[in-house]
Formats: structure tokens, C-alpha cells, sequence
């Protein structure tokens, strides 16, 4: 399972903040915090700042690998911002996410083109959300068949089939697991990736329905989650499905997990 | 989502001393407490009591239906004990098991041919317990073909997949995980149902285990579970899983549960 913390985000207020402030402390506990949680990634944000994004995505990922040295997952849809962060990014960084909205599509092919970027590849067109689970995996295709021909190795795209809130439609949840299934049978070699906060939208409790679909989703076979490693209950969950979907030889990451007193709930 | 609520097993020292005693008021309590936690059937297992057992069972019949309406699931492989408790009982009762064990299969089938009995067909033939999806598919196939034959509806045919410890083999929960799914898209109609501690056998923190492979079983389509319901986590998980799975109008199930307080960790 591939963890992306997804907490430097300036869509919550202490990082906006932090991010104006300049205040560099602050971003690197929570890279570090995140990191020791589990993540694989850190997610990097600066979208709420029109104008500045660029300069603050750039700093952001500046600030985060001076912490720790794990790769970021520069999460824009700016070819301009992409590009400054990766400027200054160590190692093989994420980027969140290319779709086939055709401006974005564009504007973001040329930028992946060839290089060894872990792409995340969001079921979006311009055709809007799509609902079902056919119209996911015909959105995933087109954008797996379009990045292979750029040169773009299929283990290097995370598709995210776009998680929506079931309060919406209670059909949402079946759909987008069904999809997860059917890309990642589909497609092999490939992967999948989700955030998953939408899928509670509108609930109550919305922290144990997030918990429990990241174990559904598990089960269909997801193996990527943009999530807050520091939610010990979410990381007990993913830890405990990924032992039972046969991805733990000998249950050792489980006996491993409990031995260093990962579970607290 | 179908609960049989497992309490009532002769396994657990404290059941086994209250029928040992006839003790009516103590086994009248766990009754109740079951169904008003949640379950659909009241599982009444006397196993341990050879020579006894059918007795007892019926015993078991009686002072749980003096206590609730629920039908009971008699947990039983032996046709005279399962015959003494038919007897007494009041409405539709859940038979579990048959199997495909040649003498187990024989000797249950006439009980149940042409009846409305639930019945509870578990995936193990005398070639000993299955290990992959395919042998567990193979098995339920003739299940309920058979069953079918001997005019019992397809509807009330729940197919255990039977499963087995992750501790032993790190595959054993996938393969039981894609049975579900391909039995319940094969048969249409057909239910399935388990109980789940096996999976956690051998390993710590059993119940949080058990907890998510619930919530992953129902991702895969599972709609029965034999279960302990005062476990609060655990009717927590199954409430939100199943929501998640399309199977809760409007989420009123969920917001029910909500307002009702049956949310408590």
C-alpha cells in the first residue's frame, strides 16, 4: 500500500497560515510526523493561493525535503506550478494528477512525457463527474493507453477513479468500488489511488465511514490512499486489510505493526 | 445484512455451565440481549454434550423462543438433534450446516427437502477443507444444484465459504474473499454467510481482524454473518459497510443507527 499523507494541504487553515508565515518549522513537523506515521509520500498544496501557488509550491517542497527524504506528491493541476516544484524536488516525485479534461490534459502531457514521474491519473473529463463504474474504467483506459504512448510505464500510473459522496447516491460507493476492481484487473501493472473524504460528505461520523471504505476498497484491490497517516485507527485498518487481501507474507508487517505498538486505537 | 448472533454455543464455558444447570433466565438474557443488538437469528449450538445434545437442544429451542420471537439457527451436523429442535420451534428456522460430507449430506438432505428452512450450506466435502477460490466455488455449485433439486428455493440457501486462518497461508483470506464474490455473482439469488474468527486464529488483536475482514467480505458482496452483535465496533462496521455497498436507501439505515446511538466505540 502506498501511503500519501495528505496534510500539507492550504486548504486547512494552520498550513495557510504556516505557508504565509513562511514558517518553515511548522511545514516540517508535519512532514515529519507524517513520514514516521507510514507515508510514502507527502502531498504538497498550495492551491488556495491564486497568483502565488507557484512560489509557494516551490517552497513547500523545499521545506518538506529539508525534513525528511521522502518524494513529495506536488498535488496541482498548473503546468507552470509542477514545473517550479519539480525544479527543486530530490528524488522521483508524484504528480497529482493528470485527467482528460482537455485543457489540463494538454497542458500536463508534454511534462510526463518520457520521465520515470509516478502520475496520478484522475477519472475526470470534460464530460463532467462520471457516476458509473463503466464510466470510470473508460476514462481510466483512455488515460492509461494515452500515457503508455507517451513513454509513461504502466507502474507509474495511480489511477483514482474519483471518489462521491454516497449521501448523493447510494449507489456511488458500489460504483466506485466496482471500478477499483475492474482497472486494476483490466489493466495489470497498473495502480489505483483515492482520497476518500468524499465518499462521507454530508454524514455523520464521518471518520468511520472513511476508515471502513479504505477496507473496502482494499478488498477490490486498491493499493494506494491519500489519507492523514496520523489517524492511527485509518493506518490499523489498512494495515489489517492488507494482511487479509494476501499482500503480508507470514502476516509479518501485521506481527511487525503490533510489535512496535502501531495499533492504538 | 443477515446477523445470526453466536452467543448461545455450548463452546463458551459460561453457556455451557447455564445448560448444564438449566438455567432458563440466563440463557433467556443472552437472547435478548442478541436481538436487541441486532440479530435476525439466534444461533443454539449444544455440541459439546454427546449423548445430550439433542436434548439440550431442544431445550435451547424452547427457552430461547420463551424469551424473543427470533427464529433460531440450530447449530448442528446431527439430523435427531436437528429434528427434536424443529419440533418445538416456532416459524422459519436456519439450519447450519449442511455440507458436502457424504454421511453429513445423506443424512441432512431428507430434513430438508422441500422446506422453507433456511439453511446454511457449507463449502467442505470429504476431500477436507478447500483452500482456493475455485474449490470453494466447485463445492457451493453442487450445494445448490442440489439443493434446488430437492425444491428448496434458492433464496434460502446461504453458502459459507468457510474460512480459514491467515496465520497458516497469507492467501487464504483473498481466496475466501473472491468466493463471495464469485458465488454471489454465479448464483444469482443465493446468499452467503461465515463466521469469522478462523481468519484471525493465531494472531493478536483478533477482533480488530475480524472486525475488517467483515467490512471486506461485504465489499465482495457477502450478506450474512455469524457473528457476536454486542460487539459495537463490529455492528458499527457492518452498518457503515453496508451503506458503502449500495444496499441503504438515502443512507437511512446509517442516520438511523446514528440517532439511535448505536455508534458508541
Amino acid at each position: 500500500m502506498l501511503v500519501v499523507g495528505e496534510l500539507i494541504n492550504a486548504s486547512r487553515k494552520d498550513i495557510a497560515a504556516a505557508i504565509e508565515a513562511q514558517n518553515k518549522e511548522e511545514i516540517k513537523k508535519v512532514a515529519s510526523d507524517q513520514v514516521q506515521a507510514g507515508a510514502d509520500f507527502v502531498d504538497v498544496n498550495a492551491g488556495v493561493f491564486v497568483g502565488q501557488e507557484a512560489d509557494y509550491l516551490q517552497w513547500l517542497v523545499e521545506t518538506v525535503q529539508d525534513a525528511v527524504d521522502t518524494p513529495c506528491c506536488i498535488d496541482s493541476p498548473d503546468p507552470v506550478a509542477i514545473e517550479k516544484a519539480l525544479a527543486v524536488h530530490k528524488g522521483t516525485a508524484m504528480i497529482n494528477s493528470i485527467s482528460l479534461e482537455k485543457e489540463r490534459y494538454e497542458a500536463l502531457l508534454p511534462l510526463v512525457t518520457g520521465t520515470d514521474l509516478k502520475i496520478v491519473a484522475l477519472c475526470m473529463s470534460d464530460e463532467g463527474m462520471p457516476e458509473t463504474c463503466d464510466e470510470r474504467v473508460k476514462i481510466a483506459d483512455k488515460l492509461i493507453n494515452s500515457l503508455i504512448q507517451k513513454n509513461v510505464s504502466i507502474g507509474s500510473i495511480y489511477v483514482d477513479p474519483l471518489v462521491q459522496p454516497i449521501s448523493t447516491n447510494s449507489t456511488f460507493g458500489l460504483e466506485f468500488l466496482n471500478a477499483i476492481q475492474k482497472i486494476m484487473t483490466s489493466f495489470p501493472g497498473v495502480h489505483t489511488i483515492c482520497g476518500l473524504s468524499n465518499i462521507s460528505y454530508g454524514l455523520p461520523l464521518r471518520k468511520h465511514i472513511n476508515q471502513n471504505f479504505a477496507v473496502m476498497a482494499i478488498a477490490k484491490g486498491l493499493d494506494g490512499l491519500i489519507i492523514n497517516p496520523l489517524d492511527k485507527r485509518m493506518m490499523a485498518n489498512i494495515i489489517a486489510a492488507e494482511t487479509m487481501a494476501g499482500r503480508d507474507n507470514y502476516c509479518m508487517n501485521y506481527l511487525k505493526a503490533y510489535r512496535n505498538k502501531k495499533f492504538e486505537f
